[in-house]
């Protein structure tokens, strides 16, 4: 979509890189990705409002993905986590996954930037979008890229509910015996229904 | 706790009732609960901060539970649909549930409010305290109550965990293809969760 790493960085005058630019280019992200959402976004939108170049976005952060991770100090990059989760054995598909997504939850600082976004998501259909547009692309397609159901997306879309809700449940509104059980215990109970759900 | 419906209402000059009354109480009522949570507030405070005899409230609204209910525009009162879901065939359970949970949210008026009280619980500990509260007394206990496995808490709350995540993923965040799933498609997906950890 945009230009290379490794094309030629600065033209018309813009900034090439220096002490706030690195910020500046992530405030100018937060901005384009709540004003288009996470589909309409570009690099190169997200440079021209920062006045830079889109190969120094790219030279910085990466793909349009990871721009969003660090943009909103998300916890993880599903680029990188989710090969790592649908590789491995597949019985064991729902007690991965169930584990890494409560390690991060177990987090304050990683699940904090998260729920913010949810929160806001809940009243504000910008955020909402926004969300929608990331996990359809970073996570659902994937995952269900995996799978060989024929409703492969629905079903990866009711084991993100049933994550989603746990850790709501659990860390949030901190409902009681959940959550004061111990990882181990939660895994017990979710692990077969995302199991279920993802290789039925 | 507090004087009962046919007890004398009005004492120390306190008002009777009247035109604008109803809507005093509930304004009292939200301001307790927010400050108090579900548990800590009491018929006779939201009462005594209305200027009104405890047997007002009662008489106008019914519980405690009944004045939550009332005050935070909740879509169904708890004490009158949790009986009527746990009765019935026990095979059939997880479809109930999730049949009346969908029924609720498929209603924009219906979750609206809900889904305000959720969104605030996110970044805010007194709205979480008083979600959790509610939660954990009008629902929870009564269908832990039902059940009698001897992990029965944590099982309705991994349940509770699975609707939330849903109808958060289907109708706020609008993930597809949940989002344009039949009632009858997800019931047939999530139904079974929700029996597996009800009557396992």
């Amino acid at each position: 979509v945009t230009a290379e790493p490794g094309a030629v960085p600065a033209r018309r005058g813009r900034r090439r890189g220096g002490g706030d630019t690195r910020a500046e280019i992530l405030a100018a992200a937060r901005a384009e990705f709540a004003a288009k959402g996470y589909d309409g976004a570009s690099v190169r939108g997200i440079a021209r409002a920062a006045g830079v170049d889109p190969a120094l976005v790219h030279h910085y952060f990466g793909t349009k993905e990871q721009v969003f991770v660090t943009a909103l100090q998300l916890p993880f990059d599903p680029s990188e986590v989710v090969p790592r989760l649908v590789a491995g054995t597949p019985e064991e598909l729902g007690e991965r996954i169930v584990r890494f997504f409560l390690s991060v939850w177990e987090r304050p600082d990683a699940r904090a930037p998260f729920l913010t976004l949810l929160g806001a998501a809940m009243t504000n259909e910008p955020a909402a979008a926004m969300l929608r547009g990331f996990v359809t692309s970073t996570l659902l397609q994937r995952i269900a890229a995996s799978l060989h159901a024929p409703d492969a997306g629905l079903r990866v879309t009711a084991a993100v509910g049933q994550l989603l809700g746990v850790g709501v449940v659990r860390y949030v509104v901190r409902v009681e015996p959940l959550a004061s059980a111990s990882v181990d215990e939660v895994v017990a109970l979710v692990a077969p229904t995302v199991q279920r759900y993802l290789a039925p």
